[in-house]
């Protein structure tokens, strides 16, 4: 098993192919976007994925930003194969995350999660992740 | 009373000055990053502010970032002056945003508001956001 953060540079048409069938597990719904155009500036996202023998078992991505109370990195769309869950690759992957945030010396992460996603939330809180007192709001746009 | 979209040429000492007190407002407790910081590149945030007769009454802010479920604004750092609140300042800034928005092609503007803010909820639920059946969790790091 190999978790490595992903660079641009490294994106390759199997690779894309690849994440695109394993995110289609989180969602069928959503429109993604490519790899490269994520990717284009690494000051702005970590992005982190678990091979196994060639193969993308998981990805996770910490979007990266600056406002007035912070420079924060915002969790999304962790991944694992339904066929390789239960082996600790979220976990090593948010290992992974969290230890790029304290060495980009963000203030703070913060992440959202499904109240029923039980499993993830058990993960998040032993990390050191607390529920803050908030709801969440969005608003989508159809282009 | 003019809302306009802050850009890094345009700060000066006595705006980040100002808007230094009124962030004071919201949280007397976070280290705030400087404004030519957070406005360095403008491909990854839009920050409103209200002036009235020359001073400023209100900030709110919206980071952009792009990740495999979309390009994303997370709104942050919305203050009203206290003696300015009730005059609809807080949603004509949240408008410029959410225009913004619609603007740069984002797929969706995401906020977190504590529970108890019951004004700000029914602002951001009349300009059409909904709330997510998620938490949000955070973990912070002290450098």
């Amino acid at each position: 098993m190999t978790i490595k953060i992903l660079t641009k540079s490294e994106v390759t048409a199997s690779l894309q192919q690849q994440i695109t069938s394993l995110y289609l597990q989180l969602s069928s719904t959503i429109d993604q976007l490519p790899l490269d155009h994520i990717l284009a500036n690494e000051d702005q996202i970590v992005f982190v994925c678990c091979m196994i023998d060639g193969q993308v078992v998981g990805v996770a991505s910490m979007a990266l930003y600056k406002v007035i109370s912070g420079a924060k990195g915002m969790i999304e769309d962790v991944v694992v194969a339904k066929t390789h869950r239960g082996k600790g690759i979220g976990r090593k992957m948010m290992e992974v995350l969290l230890k790029e945030g304290e060495h980009r010396q963000l203030n703070e992460i913060l992440l959202f999660t499904g109240h029923h996603r039980t499993a993830a939330i058990r993960l998040y809180q032993n990390l050191g992740f607390q529920l803050k007192k908030s709801g969440v709001y969005n608003l989508r746009f159809q282009h």
